[in-house]
């Protein structure tokens, strides 16, 4: 059996996000299947700033879009964030020791082969459409997730 | 051996409840056993709103009792709660899928047969009495969960 | 093969701390090996206020070290903490329980054997020196912690 690990990431904040996209690259750099299933705040990581759209949208689903973080650079920090000048401090402190940005983890994942999948449930409620995610996305339901962590040797909830 | 899964639900937010909830309805679905096992935040899911009690307890006990979340229903978002304003959003917008509420959903877990394990511990810090929760409740120490997740396929912390 | 326990502490909790440590604790009683990577927030539980140091430190770092928690009783609480009055507040409820408190969980998984690992590339984000950190910290690299948890009964994001 491969070796395999899949990911849950519910939180839609940036030191989480960054922490789960860590794991998936490291595990891909020592050959481990990895998937990250993305429901809830954690599907806004996967947003595209630019195809952000309010085509077939309900009232609330706009409202909820534009209150909503747009894309991997705009997440807030878990803690500490302070509107914001808690982040900058801590992406001043990743620069000066060269640590990349999580936009730069997302793309890594991306080119290594990460499996994404969507929450269906998740994305419907929250009125976000797959062609406003980035295209390595698949649409899924819980008993795919379910089904992929049962055979995996790590599985996570973020 | 049978498929297991273990969830630790320490949280005590509606929006990850309801992660936990419709994993767990989802595996038995699958027929997968599974356990989740309350602790801290995560015992108010369970409390009776019909059956909170004063009795047998400190000052200190009623007061949390009064502060603290009356039952499913009346947990907090983990983000973008703004006192109760953006909870109610989002069930407008599960309204409108015509996705069922965070009671319907521990209720389907209730006649699905997860099992559901309340930490002994947890309880006795913060004064809840078995009697103040729901009945399928079975109280137990730490060690019947790490033995329970010990041979189970997944196990989560939410 | 032997029964293992891996923990990831991401969150700078004090609840959450809790959590893990009566895991790591409960599980080393029943001869359970324990490893926690300790990760973001979750290092500021090992610092030992005695030992917090200034240098080779960026004025970025200097200003982190002095707006984070000073060692384990210096955590937050995850929820309804209040300014610290809440945490106050179960502090004395687990007073009235005899409930050990923050430092007695971690003081008993040093004398219980658990691993302690730190993530390097948090720690040199953060500033944040071997030498300020609790002497059985180990610092590792997030390989070290997928390959542990690679073969591990249970692995748990905290």
């Amino acid at each position: 059996m491969n070796k395999k690990m899949t990911l849950l990431l519910f939180s839609g904040e940036y030191d989480k996000a960054m922490a789960a996209l860590i794991l998936a690259n490291t595990a891909r750099e020592m050959d481990i299947e990895v998937t990250i299933f993305f429901t809830f705040w954690g599907l806004f990581l996967l947003r595209d700033p630019e195809r952000i759209s309010k085509e077939d949208k309900t009232t609330y689903e706009k409202m909820f879009s534009m209150m909503t973080p747009k894309g991997p650079e705009a997440l807030p920090l878990s803690k500490m964030n302070f509107s914001g000048l808690g982040k900058k401090m801590l992406l001043e402190m990743m620069e000066d020791d060269d640590a990349p940005r999580l936009i730069d983890f997302l793309n890594g994942a991306r080119k290594k082969g990460v499996k994404f999948y969507g929450c269906k449930l998740s994305m419907e409620i929250m009125g976000l459409k797959e062609e406003e995610l980035i295209p390595e996305l698949e649409v899924v339901t819980a008993d795919k997730y379910i089904a992929d962590a049962m055979d995996s040797n790590i599985q996570l909830f973020i």
